[in-house]
């Protein structure tokens, strides 16, 4: 007997025959003697229709009334998932997050959680029925709605799961867990059983689309027990957890992230600080940079490279020329045809020459590394985009075969 | 300058072009320098669309979620109202039943109205918005989602000007205003400029569709002034007021009510007391009694003869044989092609002979006339089914033409 929290996605919902699937679920966890709270996401593309059809009413929407009308999708979905549920004889009661006293900011479309209320959840939980939650949304503290951005329901479910303590949070997805590599491009990925949250964070930021990042952070900061697994199959899927809770692997996985460009900057002056307001010039405008190499300078002059994603390449030439006389630099090269590819893994700081394998790894295959970034618990590198898929594979062969 | 509360219908905001035009009535009494609450229903066929989805998800879902599903239809009427008045340069707010304290009873599907909360509504008119309430919804003292059932978002706009106040309530609906007659079928039908309560009520329990009856009883009870109007042209409706607002006309309506089923019980004991048994065990059966007639009784036995609405006819008639034992009568007999044709008109007690010159229009058509009923405000007759329009007909060229 625990206390579980679940969260489904909009494509689990869908229809019918996937809410009852669902419904299925929810039931036998409940029918095993657990508390059982379930948070749910707007059915299918009902979001998207929303927001296509507030368009059609208003050219520019004001963010306010854009999350008071998009919030009614999760609240139909928490609806007929209850209707399911009782139809099944499993008593049940859906809330929306303003009778959860789920407060966020004023941010609205991206608001920030800031308290969760235990009461009314505990109530009826009490009364061993099953709670059905409005994911993605909130309210502020005028009772306004706010909704919490896109993927937002996953980190509605850990904020649900960290304010009543919870025993563990169980992320229903179309995957069955985290693999050791992209299931669907690696031969040999592995489903991993565990992995620590900040694993999961870099696979996530490096675009394994398993779990919202926003949600992992929260997970990790209160100490919730993830496990995401897959709504069609009922199988175990991937605990993440703390450190100290998880067997350390060296490496854990193996990602691919081609929204990637190179940015250089040809014939800047050599002298401190140069470096510096390239950086802070970028930051003004919100441009993120990943990966920095600053070459040696020579003949008083050096060559500065860093990454950006690819969307905000363009943006980052034109305002960086825009302050060509304060830089002072003689050119800029843009390269948008190459990949990050990294291994990570929380066992990594432990075990030396890990770095060494994976750069063997891509020796053995002729593949050139162009630029290297490194943490406590991942190695990147930058390769040609032609390139990245051979080396997931050659680095993939290597630590896992 | 006054404090309107508009209430708008789901067909006159069923699409963008109707909300539009909706909206410019909205502005143009924002921009006179009213105070104005507009309540909305959900757009054109939401709810029913909202119905039969749940069918698919559960065969007999509960009230409670249902009116959690349903009340969503509201909530996008009004936010997507304040984005394209936002996108006219009105300052208006979206604000669903929970978030300005409209509180019922428990009563899911079919909710009474405790109180409405005054508070934020005031704070937004104080800052010059325009604010669009959900009709049709509140919220139990639990804080769970109810509806008022059909026709309640009149009876939300109603409560809300009593609660604030109002100095108008008007409710915009297809036709534009009340009328003499049915103006679709009667010759010479004229629009009234007024009514009292009193005469509204009587017509619209006679299937004058034109208000909900519940919006009228608590208009008269709060003594807030109505007035009826057209989404779709720009001219004065009719006002619905307090009798000693009102210039009383001798008859202000004619109507007819073709739902009618007349019963005669044959060959009852002719004994005191027998009446009140057959309508006491109708009413423990919630079967409504309109119209009586009590022959004379001859031969120590009496006819008993009385009007149902048409639904209710085959339950009455079952009813009443599981009781002959007790009621002692020997037959039954139904008419189901009846109708009941009503004149209505507040200044009918001050004015005599109005009875009398009804009478005269029908006998002047050969109309017989089966059974009659008044009250201080109205005269209603039972006629044959196939002489209905014709008798209202006759009777509207008598007292307007």
């Amino acid at each position: 007997m625990a206390f579980i929290v679940q969260k489904f996605g909009g494509s689990s919902v869908a229809d019918p025959e996937k809410m009852r699937r669902v419904a299925g679920i929810i039931a036998d966890a409940y029918r095993e003697g657990n508390d059982v709270v379930a948070v749910l996401s707007a059915q299918g593309k009902t979001t998207d229709g929303l927001i296509a059809k507030a368009k059609e009413y208003s050219p520019n929407p004001s963010k306010r009334e854009m999350d008071m009308l998009l919030s009614t999708g999760e609240q139909q979905s928490v609806a007929l998932c209850a209707m399911v549920l009782q139809a099944m004889g499993i008593p049940a009661i859906s809330l929306a997050a303003w009778q959860i006293d789920f407060k966020t900011n004023s941010n609205y479309s991206n608001a920030a959680i800031k308290s969760v209320g235990a009461e009314r959840i505990r109530r009826e939980l009490d009364q061993r029925k099953v709670v059905l939650v409005t994911g993605f949304q909130g309210v502020n503290k005028f009772d306004d709605v706010t909704t919490l951005g896109r993927g937002g329901s996953d980190t509605s479910a850990v904020a649900i799961a960290a304010a009543l303590h919870a025993d563990l949070c169980q992320i229903y997805t179309d995957v069955d867990g985290v693999y050791t590599a992209d299931p669907n491009k690696v031969k040999g990925a592995k489903k991993l059983d565990e992995i620590t949250f900040d694993e999961m964070l870099e696979l996530a930021s490096m675009g394994a689309k398993v779990l919202h990042n926003r949600s992992v952070e929260m997970a990790k900061r209160y100490n919730v027990d993830l496990e995401v697994l897959s709504s069609y199959e009922r199988k175990p899927g991937t605990k993440v957890r703390r450190a100290n809770k998880v067997e350390q692997a060296e490496v854990s996985g193996v990602a691919k992230d081609a929204n990637v460009a190179r940015i250089t900057l040809i014939g800047i002056e050599d002298k401190p600080g140069m470096a510096f307001n390239v950086f802070r010039i970028l930051a003004q405008e919100k441009i993120n940079i990943d990966i920095i190499l600053q070459n040696l300078g020579r003949n008083g002059v050096q060559n500065i490279t860093f990454t950006v994603s690819r969307p905000d390449a363009q943006k980052a030439i034109e305002v960086l020329e825009k302050h060509i006389d304060e830089l002072g630099f003689a050119a800029i090269d843009l390269d948008d045809k190459v990949a990050k590819v990294s291994i990570v893994g929380a066992g990594m700081m432990l075990t030396s020459g890990i770095a060494a394998k994976m750069f063997d790894a891509l020796a053995s295959k002729k593949i050139n590394i162009d630029m290297i970034s490194t943490s406590e618990i991942k190695v990147s590198v930058l390769v040609r985009e032609e390139d990245a898929d051979k080396a997931v594979q050659a680095i993939h062969d290597k630590f896992f075969d």
